[in-house]
């Protein structure tokens, strides 16, 4: 009989012990395991072209472009239909990435070791706002963009890490944000300031020209956002230190591919549980409304699973101005959550709170006795591809994936 | 008869209203009016040798010694007594400095133009951590930080400015930075990085080379209170342009020097009410206790006065590790100066509670009817000179000074 208790323990301990470091910039199909020429990378669990929504299919058509395998839009659905080129989801290559979450051979992206139990995980560049292939926009701007932080952009930060000694500490940057008013998914805009000013020094010293390095300093530090991908990877190398316990009920991944949400669990190996994603509530940008909404997207959940973002929004009472509801709201959404979680985190805290843990590592048992789904801080994308965001709210998965996984739980160990 | 409604109206009106832009960084002597070659500003209400605190003392004799003007502490000593040199407050010169607040005629200082109402306020630059000049200290090491913030990173944040269009807004830098967990005053971690990465592409376009800027970049980033004396000199903006109000009770200047506290009030012109000052009551760090402290010390009051600081601590509840309590004394703390304030900030706004202004403008009638002071953040500095700051925390201005005011009041106008 296997001690579930003690398996949740485990689970989520090793979830709050991981330590991710930023050690690199890197070509993926130099650093994620099995990436390869033709293999193009996406949010949340697996999905056919005829399936996928708008954004999604914009991203993979830019992505395609971006990679020189596609001339346009419908040399890039044939290649995908065709089966000429594989799509895979992040999740499956230790990767994330935020919307879209469309990952190319040739794209630059953050490398997260957690040095505590050496995994290591990935995520690409941030865009910043306006047209971005993160929501399904590829015109030639979103194109020379993509190219410039492959070429400039990227490299610099690479660089910049190695005049540190061990990389730029992850968990400490969190820690620090959510003191700063971030909950880290959805509001970033102190962790992105950190990460602009550790870098900025490193930057100024090995940048090509100083022009160059000012340009590079001002993108990062104009953008609210730059420091949700590396971010990401940080969470996705702390969730994975919780995955693969034996009998643990503990979820691992939570992930939208804009069509299906799915979630993976620690004790239940490699099998995804998927329904059917939510509508984002929320405020809309002007001009456009809930019927210009896509289906929640992106693998930016990962920071809900290990313990931030919407979980955390009793550190961030100013985020409501972006996503709606009032800071009694926001401080009521994390003392929710703790009914559902197995721990308070030991590094992320809650000054208004006493200095409370966020609530962590999510326990599908609870999820279902207690009929509380996890709560979701996201960024809504339009249903168009090409269009891009349209507003920023607030979302659940829906209850069946969690109960489809309880059942195949109960089949597997009890 | 006056209306004192109406002037206090006014008054805070004009508090609220001053948009304080960081213009250049300039040698006071050149910009600071009525500075000469033989005078040395200091923080307070006016101050003899004989009667100052042992940091103010030391801060006397190193910026003397940093002048050319004395070779040692007798030296200088005597240039002092003897009425060679002249102090005088920062105040009485439309400036301020943190701690001993000690100003002389080759420093640079930020130069903060309030472009509502056109008047100028200037603080020197901040000197970090360790052993620095405003807690006392005037050791070699001292002066060669002093040097190089004179010779290298003042020349480039004042080129930096230059690459801007209009200079940096500091009133919605503080409103961001109130948004992420600041007061301010004690706690100025987001202003600090905000500040940094704002100059950091300027610097990185315009110093010397490019080793100079990383080094300037990372002092920057590096000292939490990097935006502490730009954001004083705002305040000192903001209050000015409230001062000098017909038969307004609000106070304009609230300021220590260790020994004494003065305050200024909008509608008694130039005079100092001034009484003894409070021992800071906080957490001191290892090796140090109460014994050791020196009388509260600073212009930095100036936050308080401008309904930042101690008035915006339910911003801050992750202070309370610094200063001591918690996080609902940071929030009661707030409530209380609503108390005795005239109005609710229309810029700076605490999210927690509903994105509620901070109160703003001290009334000293309702100081003085409540038998409720107001409240202070500090710094704590060890009593004698050289040592340095020993601790931080909380400190109040004895009543005295207000009832003192009131009559004063009473005489002039009722």
């Amino acid at each position: 009989m296997v001690d579930i208790q003690q398996a949740n323990e485990t689970a989520v301990e090793r979830m709050m012990s991981a330590r991710p470091i930023l050690k690199s910039v890197a070509a993926a199909r130099d650093v994620i395991p099995g990436m390869h020429d033709k293999l193009l990378l996406h949010a949340g669990p697996p999905i056919t072209w005829e399936r996928a929504s708008g954004p999604m299919r914009g991203a993979i058509i830019g992505g395609l472009i971006f990679e020189g395998l596609a001339g346009d839009e419908a040399e890039a659905e044939s290649l995908v239909t065709s089966g000429e080129i594989e799509l895979a989801p992040c999740h499956e290559h230790d990767a994330v990435g935020p919307m879209a979450g469309v990952t190319t051979p040739s794209m630059l992206v953050y490398v997260v070791e957690n040095v505590t139990h050496g995994n290591v995980a990935y995520s690409n560049l941030n865009e910043g706002y306006g047209k971005v292939l993160r929501y399904g926009a590829y015109s030639q701007e979103v194109l020379d963009k993509l190219r410039w932080m492959n070429e400039v952009m990227g490299p610099a930060i690479n660089d910049a890490l190695a005049t540190g000694e061990d990389g730029l500490d992850l968990r400490t940057l969190l820690s620090e944000s959510l003191h700063m008013g971030d909950e880290g998914h959805n509001r970033n805009k102190a962790g992105s300031i950190i990460f602009t000013t550790k870098l900025a020094p490193g930057i100024t010293a090995t940048a090509k020209d100083r022009a160059v390095a000012a340009e590079i300093i001002k993108f990062l530090g104009d953008n609210a956002l730059s420091v949700l991908n590396p971010v990401m990877a940080a969470c996705k190398a702390m969730a994975d230190a919780g995955h693969g316990i034996e009998g643990s009920t503990i979820m691992t991944i939570m992930a939208r591919n804009g069509t299906d949400l799915g979630i993976r669990v620690s004790g239940l190996g490699d099998r995804w549980f998927t329904g059917p994603v939510g509508q984002p509530d929320g405020l809309y940008f002007a001009g456009f409304t809930a019927d210009d909404a896509s289906g929640d997207i992106g693998d930016s959940t990962i920071t809900e699973t290990a313990g931030i973002g919407a979980f955390a929004m009793a550190a961030a009472p100013a985020i409501v101005t972006f996503v709606s509801g009032t800071p009694q709201d926001a401080l009521n959404a994390t003392l929710e959550m703790y009914e559902i979680t197995a721990a308070e985190h030991k590094y992320f805290t809650i000054p208004v709170l006493d200095f409370r843990g966020t609530p962590t590592g999510v326990d599908i048992r609870k999820v279902v006795e207690l009929g509380i789904t996890p709560r979701i801080n996201t960024g809504i994308a339009h249903r168009e591809a090409g269009i891009g965001q349209v507003g920023a709210g607030l979302v659940r998965p829906p209850l069946s994936v969690f109960e489809e996984a309880l059942i195949a739980y109960a089949e597997t160990y009890l």
